[in-house]
């Protein structure tokens, strides 16, 4: 079964580097790989919340949290 | 051509954790992942400090440098 991995992101310069960088390098046959856009999806930003997501980029792998780098604050999106 | 990943890190468990869901999920066919654990090789502090690391767990994927969550930082490790 794979592992599901969401990235969420503001569409920051710093968020788009990690996204082609880092979320596009995970491996497919091993991971559900879904990119969550909060500019397109603002109602995420509690989900994400909820799981402790404090800043953008952050990439949640089964359930931990992978903060990359600094691009926003969650608390600035909401 | 594989790209070239190199996951630093301190032994930490922020930098354990981060080596293990994510250094680990690189897809294998596109990325030669090396990990870099600088209390067996701490002459490498140089070379992660020239790439621009500041602190550990980081992962640079082709010349692009990742700090994933914070574990601790580069000056505290020299």
């Amino acid at each position: 079964m794979k592992s599901n991995a969401v990235f969420y992101h503001a569409g920051c310069p710093v968020c788009v580097d990690a996204e082609q960088s880092l979320a596009a390098a995970l491996d497919p046959s091993r991971f559900n790989v879904e990119i969550v856009h909060f500019g397109d999806q603002p109602q995420r930003v509690a989900e994400a919340d909820k799981l402790g997501v404090k800043s953008v980029p952050a990439l949640v792998v089964d359930g931990q949290v992978f903060h990359i780098n600094f691009g926003a604050a969650l608390s600035d999106l909401r």
